[in-house]
């Protein structure tokens, strides 16, 4: 089959190859996908540039990519999993977790002692097939186009970042519209915050979140540049009556967002801290005006609750919530990943899919299930 | 001024008289509005055919209506609320509570031990002029419209059943397409439910709340007549498949619909309990197998949380909350209630409104506020 | 091996054998135990006796008891559980789950739509080896003697119903001194509730749980006999200060209970309902009074988190929770079985264990490890 | 009346004068309170040594003391506490807040926007009478001695630190054994967590931790130097089999200590934050691995809940937590001030307590009540 590798010439970009690899063959517990359609993730883009920060992590070779939809090839032997079928329309978690240590053993999975990402610590899914364990497939069905069904991670993790409270009535403030953050507005939106704020510094995705709302008619969504945050400051107060943001959901890692969010937080507040910073620290500047006395709440963000954030987006899709939008360049093949992975680098793409068999191929497979 | 009083003539519809009354004067801590508009609840109609449930809670001569919205008229001398002042939009909880017992101490002022209501206990608001506790008012802006505003505490018992968990991706069942259910189901609706069941047994009902769903395209809503409950059953379980609905909404207080929600929720499901039976004892039919062994909780919902409950309704309602529509009829003044009343009684209409001085008049005050 | 087999002459108590069965063997998924200690539950008193409401469950020939602990014998070749070992000290969770269903899928397999229960649709713990799925296997350590770990089951009922919410600083109501009342009565006043009310209608019961307080000098634990409840209710008003119990554990599924309960819960207030009726219908006196006006919590509890409940259980064993005088009958040898059941029967002892091999062996086998 | 004053002379500890004053009158609203006993709190020093930190909060000459314990002595006019009566032994909550904030208006009051504190914005309880609002006040019991009242607002500290989760069962990190830290380690102990870590870096805290556990055979708590964390890390990852800790209170407010605790803590776990740093800023030195990737919780910790902590404090105290034992020096006179802050600074006494009128004058007054 044909797939996406990291390769042993660790030198940058060139050691990225699509080349001929061997079809993955499922363990008794395993289920091998064929994949219908793939999104590249920033993790992705890490792996393709081989930062320092992503390599103690891959080990090459490696088939990356972790975002996928497909259809089921070949099922395990003792794979455990009645309702899934040949055939059968799924997407998978890639975050392979333990199941026995005390995290697991209580439903909270995501907060693994032994996580596993595959598409990093083992392959991924940049190929035409895709090996993971029974346990992490997940059905889908036509409500979700192969073209959303391509990135069901990351809006897992949109999902996630935003499920800290009930958002019906609230105000919330995303910070940060890359796709995870775009999707994270989508998804506040839809789910009856009355007021959405979206913060950026790039002048190109907050033109594209512009965009989105006016098409749309939302109203309700105010969108500020934050390369000089006092005048959002300004607005957020005016649009808050002067109380502050319920909930912050902090998608950028940058030190300024989160410390801009913890002064536009109002008090007793939560911020929902998804975004990875450059450096491994980050320093609050207020700790004791802003974190102590106004009582909030900071909650870490990692993965998607399994599987309850995937019952949460698969019940949001079928009821309406629109994402397919943040796909802004699609592929038909595999081959062209050089050239899909290089708009993804310019900011022209919030979401880049690939096809590997073509769109149309995946959406008549899908038909005809 | 004018008003809708209970009198002395304990005999029925007859007894209720459109008469003049000495204006309320506001005591230190008290705020007098001048009504906008008010509407005919459940509880009025008891008042008004003086049902034995209600002989114990009201002592005539009685002003009635605790549902309104109106102006500030005046202040009481200490009344300690700066956001208000005179002139203000506004409108109250009529749930009036004693701030001592450890439930009001600790923000839970709903279940309070010593609740008296405005408009049972004391004189309410079907009234030219009432009069509040300060602590009760709520200030509203031009995002309600009169016509909503008058019955808001109605809304508020609509959003505190909801209120009992984050709907967004739930399947909800609304059993009982009254006045405070078809505003429970437009709650669901707004707040990102996947899925919202209507049960009702009068074809009435039904039919307004098929056109409610259908004007407005709502293909996540499903509208099942219950009087043979078999059918909706299977219909319900279809739409869930085969788990079962996430949070009943109970409106009805009707035996067969509590035991039919208790037969459709899902294992570790919510029933959200506001309906009222005809007797006070009601009778669940396979308690060890759907309330033990189903391992669900019952929620026992009263009036309306104070006032987390007025921050969100008003909040929904700026973001779009559409329900206006439950208003069908209105009236110009109050002399016209026995007319009101009758068509309430009749129900033609689900939500009826009274204009003391006028729909116009109402609007043009707000609008040069 | 020995086993208690519910044999094929259905006809009462006689049904019950003890006798020779072949040795279970793993498979892939599986784990044998040789049990160390076993208690009796009272399902198994409905087993033996063959109640009509139980035959639906069992079919004999059927080896029961589902409240035990041992060691491990055999590992299936499968078994994914790295943690434990041939020779481990060990208990099982005697639920078995699809691990399929929303609710598995979401770390809420104790209400999972497809439970089997070992000891009832399988065979069970009532023999010198026991085969369980290897998920379900549990691991202990020296703080839970044999004579304790018997019955964790049991007592994971217990802290289940306690989990409804935070104890500390709370009164509460146990209702039913039963075995699973009394190790909840145990849980709670070791949880720092504030205030612990017993109440049952049985001398013996009420005898058990005076001489439980009153050698601890619990001086918070107050028992009422509520034959006739009037005066436990003045009691308990007076204990909380006219303003109720803060949640109430209803572990005797007496229609009498659950009202009292709901009589005397504060508002606002929890009932946690583990207790079964006899009659499958349950009739609540003063539904519109004490549920909905009294906004209070009902939640039906069925066994344990899987598998937070056993964490819980576990840690607070080894912080020093007493349970161990619940067991007021061994027995050395299976054998005797008939006895240890007639004196279960008779309320001679809140729990009855048998040790398979004697409890020296227990011991011994413990020690070595 | 006697009273301890910030004085005008704005030179250090020159700067505070025992002097005379004018008795304090009652507003409306508020209730006048003979001190019976009034505790030293870390602000209090900060006071007292013109600490650059807390000038912009106190303007001289101020009185100041904010824990404390008293008789009614006057009460307002329109004082609206039914059951509050002259005579009455008493407490107060000395955050008043404005009742009119969204956070106030929900029963949020520990995070209001507008919050004063009586012994810093306006006169405290170093005197004879205090003067507070109605609202505040809070009826003590015989359960409460004098020398345990003077300190209740700093035990609230505590209380609402551990009032993050349900701890029965979990392991619990104090980091900080200064006055809140030693009573949060009594209140963890007492509400049945598992293992209590208690970590300091001053020799004699750490010698008075050991005296605590050793003097009530507390097995189950663990106390190390965190001078060289290195061993302290080991020696919790042993204790907790390698898992981490479940809830960390950390009450020092050192950015190690911080650090520490997002390394010890486990995956999903809880830091209830209620220490301040030295500096306004704190830098987390592995944000992305210990916040992100542990998705961990941060909550920072304000006061006390009005009135859900006080409720809790006082329910655990009539139930046997054992604090009194923090009061490691008293005074007969408010005369000694200074040598009592002296004993203070040089961590002599984890509490110092004053009785303006002797304690076995206040033991009488609350005999005779």
């Amino acid at each position: 089959m044909l797939a996406v590798v990291k390769s042993n010439t660790l030198d940058g970009p060139a050691g990225t190859e699509i080349s001929d690899c061997p079809d993955p063959k499922p363990g008794p517990d395993e289920i091998v996908i064929r994949v219908a359609a793939a999104g590249i993730c920033g993790t992705d883009k890490h792996i393709y540039h081989w930062d320092p920060s992503i390599r103690d992590s891959v080990k090459p070779p490696r088939i990356y990519g972790h975002e996928f939809c497909g259809f089921v090839e070949k099922i395990g032997k003792s794979a455990n999993r009645p309702s899934i079928r040949a055939g059968d329309y799924v997407s998978a978690e890639m975050h392979v977790v333990c199941g026995e240590c005390p995290q697991c053993r209580t439903g909270n999975g995501h907060v693994c002692n032994h996580t596993k990402i595959y598409g990093l610590h083992e392959d991924g899914a940049f190929a035409e097939l895709v090996k993971v364990p029974a346990s992490n497939v997940i059905k889908l069905d036509a409500s979700v186009p192969p073209r959303v069904g391509a990135f069901l991670d990351a809006l897992g993790n949109a999902v996630h970042t935003t499920q800290v409270c009930d958002l019906a009535g609230k105000s919330v403030l995303i910070s940060g519209f890359g796709p995870i953050g775009a999707m994270a507005a989508a998804v506040a939106q839809h789910s009856a915050a009355s007021t959405v704020v979206v913060t950026d510094v790039d002048a190109h995705a907050l033109e594209t979140a512009r965009r989105w709302a006016a098409k749309r008619d939302f109203t309700n969504v105010h969108i500020f540049n934050t390369r000089d945050p006092r005048e959002a400051e300004d607005e957020i107060a005016a649009l808050t009556a002067g109380n502050g943001i319920d909930v912050v959901c902090e998608m950028s890692g940058a030190p300024q967002a989160v410390n801009l969010g913890l002064r536009v937080v109002r008090r007793g507040g939560i911020l929902s801290l998804l975004g990875i910073p450059k450096g491994q620290s980050l320093t609050i500047d207020d700790y004791t005006k802003n974190v102590i006395f106004k009582g909030v709440t900071l909650q870490g963000i990692i993965g998607r609750r399994m599987y309850g954030t995937w019952q949460r987006m698969l019940s949001l899709l079928r009821a309406g919530l629109d994402v397919e939008w943040v796909v802004q360049a699609t592929y038909e093949s595999l081959r062209e990943f050089h050239d899909g992975m290089a708009r993804f680098d310019r900011h022209e793409a919030l979401k880049v899919v690939f096809f590997p068999e073509g769109e149309k191929a995946a959406q008549a497979r899908l038909a005809k299930r």
